[in-house]
């Protein structure tokens, strides 16, 4: 296995240091840093997140701000969902999209103030995006890249440790909404949101100096509860059927191919971005869609570097995007993105390398029946 | 020391399965591709790049084709560089900057046709900046990003190597200057480019396919010359002058502060992103400007993973932003990205943690006599 570590194009998360302390064995890029994605025991990681409470370094989760008069009219120029009735204090889950109304990336939007919003962005460059945007529109709005760094804390047991640190007012927090914090003179913001379905927070550290102390405050916090350190986890997100933007999808994916329709909402301004092409595929119906793919066999199968073809009846319809084994249903899982005709149920081919393995289509979230 | 491969949103190059079998020990990140940066010997492979021929796995430097009856037009919106004398078959280095300026990319771009260009790109996402900028404008052209995977040779033997496969004719091919060309079935296009000082070519391999059978074919043909597995190498790039973007600049790096201001012409027309801010730095003059520096000490120092801050007399006076250790001066050397006041044979201090080490500024490229 080749290594990677930091260096000048590639910044080291301010919970670098505690993470190497922690014994971090893997790492995967995200918008020029690195995320940790193993500690070295996947099922214990698995285990600690779904039943327990873990600590996340996704400082790659960058913030891009848009402050000035002009801030909201660019928000809502770039999302092509309704932002007119977000409060301060609220996140939105959004499929930004490009004038193709192909997804882009798919941040949360955090409205600090009537004329601050950040962006909490996947990993593609949206601040280069909201820039030209703002150039090319004339708008008076500056956009950049504070110094925010995400400590995410997930799992059953997240809001106990959480509301250790911060008091119990923070477990009225609503999911997407956020609210100011210190704790030992660090600036924070404390959001209700995070990368699993087990329930969390993020701790919006807003001072890179203090990554590590914020770490073992948490660590130190977490203790009653046996959190350890974890990541963005494959087999947990993809049983709950979690998107990744960019591993889930191409140069061509639409919001309406993988679960997120429900995010778009049409009557938004005409003059927000990719809205006309979205409303076109809205009226047409999508060609593809997004399914569970649960493949033949009960064992764990190598690794997954690369969409695999499927086929059904030797038939061409799509790929599998992503796949895992599943600790929960015991079974090799994966997201489909196939076309539209193909039904939950259907029995299909996946190609991986010169293997082929059978598998059936499923609704996403996976159940447990499903296994 | 943790490890990264390949996954769905970190594309494996068509090269990937052929550097893994020469023994690849490190990758670094580039527009979510993995580049190889080390094969366990990094002194023998310096030495196999400055004194004979290395073929580096580059496919990480992506081609974006803009086509179409207005591909010239954003071709010259996009580049702050008179494009208009540009041959069919001719390359130019470009600071591609945005609309304050700042250096966003420094890509070659590559003159098909009239009505098709490539912009051969470093570590951002460019063809999202460039279908941003078209649709804003509203220009008939299409931005893809094509099946197109560089295969780099490099060094004083590259010529003989790619004449012995592709003819001696290809010994007549000015630098930057390209052409089609065809081996076993695999469609090629052979430039004359790479990111060394040695001298070399680039093989943009056209099928995504044949990876690995063109690296055989070139590793085959390099037997004579003793070619070798190598990789775009900090010692040598560092040098020789050559800038990293990304690594050498920051997010208000200007072409004028980093030794580009000759690939900028202020006289393009007004529409072209970015000239009306450069040409107030031109006139102003740049406030930081790059300058080498040398370090104290004959003996490799640690690794240099993030900016260092530099100090003249105790003042700060901006940042170290790449090092290595170089095998012709025998020092430890850099780049300093420092105010414009700060001269060649200034003494500084460099600040790497809590180690403050001494230094001298220098002209780039090194010069050996430097050391």
């Amino acid at each position: 296995m080749a290594e990677i570590t930091p260096h000048t194009r590639l910044r080291p998360s301010p919970y670098y240091e505690a993470t190497l302390a922690e014994g971090v064995t893997a790492f995967t890029p995200y918008n020029q840093m690195l995320i940790p994605m193993g500690y070295g025991d996947p099922e214990a990681e698995y285990r600690r997140l779904t039943e327990g409470v873990s600590m996340w370094d996704v400082g790659g989760e960058r913030q891009i701000q848009l402050h000035g008069p002009d801030a909201a009219e660019l928000a809502q120029i770039l999302c092509p969902r309704d932002l007119s009735t977000a409060k301060q204090g609220q996140g939105k889950y959004v499929a930004l999209c490009d004038h193709r109304g192909t997804i882009i990336n798919d941040p949360i939007i955090l409205k600090l103030d009537d004329d601050r919003f950040w962006l909490s962005i996947a990993d593609s460059d949206v601040g280069m995006w909201a820039r030209c945007v703002a150039a090319e529109r004339g708008l008076k709005v500056e956009v950049t890249e504070p110094d925010v760094s995400p400590l995410a804390v997930q799992g059953p047991s997240a809001e106990d440790v959480v509301a250790k640190i911060f008091g119990d007012d923070i477990r009225d927090l609503r999911f997407f909404w956020f609210r100011d914090a210190e704790v030992d003179g660090i600036p924070l913001k404390v959001a209700r949101s995070g990368w699993s379905k087990q329930g969390g927070f993020e701790l919006y550290l807003m001072d890179g100096a203090r990554g590590v102390d914020l770490w073992n405050i948490v660590k130190e916090a977490g203790q009653p509860w046996g959190i350890g350190p974890g990541y963005p986890t494959p087999s947990e997100r993809i049983e709950n059927g979690l998107l990744s933007w960019g591993g889930d999808t191409d140069q061509n994916t639409n919001p309406f191919e993988v679960r997120l329709g429900r995010f778009v909402d049409l009557n938004v301004p005409d003059d927000v971005i990719g809205i006309e092409a979205l409303r076109q595929v809205a009226a047409q119906g999508p060609t593809r869609h997004q399914l569970g793919v649960v493949l033949d066999g009960d064992h764990p199968q190598p690794g997954h570097d690369r969409w695999h073809d499927i086929t059904a009846d030797g038939v061409s319809v799509g790929s599998m995007t992503n796949g895992t084994w599943s600790y929960k249903l015991e079974r090799n899982i994966g997201f489909g993105l196939i076309s539209a005709w193909c039904q939950v149920g259907d029995r299909v081919e996946v190609h991986k390398g010169d293997q082929v393995v059978g598998a059936r289509l499923t609704d996403i979230p996976f159940q447990r029946e499903d296994g």
